[in-house]
């Protein structure tokens, strides 16, 4: 049998090394280009993809009942045809049962070299990856190869990287010896198990559905727990690639592919709950809607919940010294997968007043001009940067939000459909911009799904940053940016975020503010309602597995 | 102001040594005994704890509405006569959280060291601890002073080892650059705050009030959140003497002493409930009944729960090359502390056909004879190994098992008040002990605090083994254990305690068993009923504190 461990031995390594000094690495390369792959990888990706439209995706899993599926591109309009397994339940689950013992069994390196070659193999499969995500979550190719991809590979490796860690904290033996009183010395062998939690339903959003999947993946299969992947009705596919590989793996290194499952389902037929019901159930991974997830959080009292949902992101502007640059990133911002990023930005506070920019007062209506302009040119060519609306329900969002335009303030920039040549049918929206005052504080404070974003005219600068941070603490919050060449307020607003419970960046200008860097940037921070888990951390991975110990007197 | 933590560097750095390669280490000697001490120190500490009694105790905290305590002795029966204050948690929350800023800015070091010097200086009252002890708890005053002091303390200094860990793994900045497509290289500076949940209400119990009590005490300040002792309202005394030191020293090192504060009552007035349904309360460590554990398992929605509780400790016999060091090994266990250690032995598993004892046939009667002639010689001076029974409550217990000993099977041995001359009025039970079947597994899958057990004659071995690990299972176990000199069924029992969720000790003899070795035992697993967390491991100090950051463009 193949070592997996020792042949990415060298991997780990560095991924251990850039989580300790959080600098930038990355083991995947992020660009599609062909002059980094060629010209027959991508090629070949493609015709993969194209392959399996219209047919039955094939996945033989114990408990197949039938065939589901209704995934439809956003690009096309059109379904894609493809049936997954129905699964039952039950039957998965006696399945899954049979395959733990051997897992359980296994060493932490022979299961985190499993991980491995699972994120290795995953990776030469990007590009057919890249084409089922966009046709399904409606990202841009670039995007689904980048961030749905190698990066959310990356936070795979990262999680692993922590389970190691983890484990590794714990010794497989100690020798133990003391004197109890008169009674002569007790000398004690002991060995230290790892013991896996139980099943591990890790449920995929539809916008981003592999960037916590990888990580629960990995925190869960290397601790030893199963992982049933449960995606989201409307991105299946890529989640189902990636099921395929972890049980090509699974098999290759000797091990039951029943470790790894998924159960797909429809709108109209959910499978969700059979699965969190299910007294096998011991962890659930989930990203998505904030209800969801909060419900999730208190009502699976008896499982391990990690939850990544979304808040209402905001930006507050005190000055800066690079008004194009900064009114450039935030209207990146505004536009990148057209604001379905747990990253985006929504709520962007500006002082009536007015700002201080290079040293000059910039009017209120000046900034958000600057944002609004910068959004334009970022329009220009649209494709790549805002991608597809995943979900029709989000062309009704902004409609409701441009009829509360007038009633809460004014619309500073009206939405409108993308043209892309290639797809005449795609389903699209450019971002709806509402200009309001804090009185309109209740329609600006849920996280809305999709490009629609608030300038918030706040009375001064604090009320600015009260405003921001308050939603932050209570609404939830991924992301938080501030923009102030003025040190004292960066500070104050640092730590006025902090005690929000929120992470923070200032006057980011030259790159997409959405980034999230693997190996470097703690995500989420559990202290707000955006989420109780950050991806990826010890306490990640810590309680995925517990010790039992035998001790042996010698 | 004194660095706490580079005078006790060498210290926290052999704790860390011993947690890694868990051999025997311990940083507080944990005998009383004069030979070391000195004769003064151990008077001093009588004389301060006598001084004590009859008075209101010192502790001056904010919301002190009145005084409250009902303790008495359990080896004079009288009112120890001590008032503590009778808090109004509303005020007392008040307090703390003005006192919790500074604290949370305070680097992971300062809180650590603080933490140190916090057990350097518990360690120095540890006389006076030991008789308040004594005189609530009702444990031996040798058994006092070492298990619920000496031994405690090393568990609380584990606890701070592995925060250090875990707080140590977030480095606190880092520099990032990379580059985005043509836009050049972006370069951030980041930082990394460690953030703490918040209040951590400690629920200590009435037989060991600090065995739990350092760990939950260090996991919690160390990581930044403030503590509130709720003690049992029979043992407040050791508490409220921790948390005077607590305070004492957090005020040395220029913090607000209400960063650690009590918050006693009486069993006709409890004042648990107002902590845990306070808002502010992030964190609830609890060590006592598994129904009250569970409860709050369920029941504490939004907090961080870690519980230790009980279950029914089993000990299965195959064979022994030691009978008599066995059945003394078990006896010594069932007289301990009266058997209300959370490791008592409680069920002994033993085959109808008898076992092989060197190499001979002995029936099941010979060996619950030998267990039952190894007690009687323990109790022939009881007082140190027995103590007192911390409640009237178990007296009747014993009284109810002795009237269930002629409907399930029979009296093996019946209990009766033990004789201490110093202590006329002492409350004490020498071990009931009950010969029963499988039949009668209704009554012995509780745990029964206090000195009852049972010797069960099970039809075969595998019997026996299948009934010990199914009520580690489902009733819970914190210790078990297994005699047997065949290697195949060692084996067997090993990996069928494992797959219950338990830990269990193979054929301890000559040590007392139910001791538990900090730095190198793991105790509580957190897979079987009796708890959810380990004590100590990476999980009981990972999810106490979260990770917010700032980064900033360069």
């Amino acid at each position: 049998m193949t070592d997996y461990f020792a042949r990415h031995r060298p991997t780990l390594d560095q991924a251990l090394d850039a989580c300790a000094r959080r600098h930038s690495w990355t083991a995947y390369p992020e660009s599609p280009s062909s002059k980094i792959h060629g010209e027959e990888k991508p090629r070949a990706g493609r015709a993969r993809f194209e392959a399996l439209l219209g047919t039955d995706y094939p996945l033989s899993q114990p408990g197949e009942i039938g065939r589901t599926g209704a995934e439809a591109s956003p690009y096309t309009g059109k379904p894609l045809g493809i049936s997954y397994p129905k699964m039952d339940a039950d039957t998965l689950y006696q399945g899954i049962a049979a395959a733990m013992p051997a897992w359980r069994r296994a060493s932490p390196e022979t299961r985190i070299g499993v991980c491995l070659e699972i994120l290795h193999r995953c990776a030469g499969q990007l590009f057919e990856n890249a084409h089922a995500t966009m046709h399904t979550s409606g990202q841009s190719y670039i995007m689904a190869f980048a961030g749905s991809g190698a990066n959310a590979l990356d936070r795979g490796l990262e999680a692993l990287a922590y389970a190691h860690k983890a484990m590794a904290d714990v010794p497989a033996s100690a020798s133990w010896e003391r004197q109890f009183g008169k009674g002569g010395a007790a000398r004690l062998e002991k060995q230290y198990h790892l013991v896996p939690r139980g099943v591990g339903v890790v449920i995929c959003c539809a916008t981003f559905p592999l960037w916590n999947g990888y990580p629960a993946l990995c925190a869960n299969l290397a601790t030893g727990n199963p992982v049933v992947f449960k995606p989201h009705p409307s991105a299946i596919l890529p989640v189902a690639m990636v099921t395929s590989v972890c049980r090509e793996v699974l098999a290759s290194a000797g091990f039951d592919p029943n470790l790894v499952s998924m159960v797909a389902d429809t709108r109209d037929e959910p499978a969700t709950m059979a699965l969190l019901q299910h007294p096998a159930t011991a962890i659930v991974d989930f990203t998505g809607s904030p209800a969801f997830g909060q419900w999730l959080e208190q009502n699976c009292r008896d499982r391990l919940v990690y939850t990544e949902t979304a808040g209402c992101n905001s930006v507050v502007i005190e000055s800066t010294d690079d008004l194009q640059g900064m009114a450039a990133a935030i209207a990146h911002s505004l536009c990148q997968a057209s604001a379905q990023m747990c990253t985006s930005v929504q709520n962007i506070h500006i002082p009536a007043g007015g700002i201080l920019a290079a040293g000059a007062p910039v009017s209120f209506e000046e900034v958000a001009a600057a944002i609004v302009a910068e959004v334009e040119r970022h329009l220009e060519n649209p494709q790549v940067l805002c991608g597809t609306l995943v979900d029709a329900g989000i062309l009704r969002t902004i409609e409701r939000y441009r009829q509360l335009a007038a009633q809460h303030g004014r619309l500073l920039r009206d939405s409108s459909p993308l043209d892309y040549p290639e797809f005449p049918h795609a389903r699209t929206a450019s971002p709806l911009i509402l200009e309001v005052t804090e009185s309109a504080r209740d329609i600006y404070r849920d996280e809305i799904f999709g490009p629609v974003s608030f300038v918030i005219r706040g009375n001064s600068i604090e009320d600015c940053l009260r405003d921001a941070t308050t939603n932050a603490r209570e609404r939830g919050a991924i992301t938080s940016h501030v923009y102030s060449v003025n040190e004292d307020f960066l500070a104050s607003a640092v730590s006025a975020y902090h005690d929000a419970g929120a992470s923070v960046a200032c006057n980011l200008v030259g790159m997409p503010i959405n980034f999230a860097a693997a190996y470097s940037d703690f995500h989420v921070t559990g202290l707000n309602p955006a989420g109780n888990a950050c991806l990826t951390d010890l306490a990640f991975v810590a309680n995925r597995f517990r010790i039992v110990q035998s001790k042996r007197q010698r």
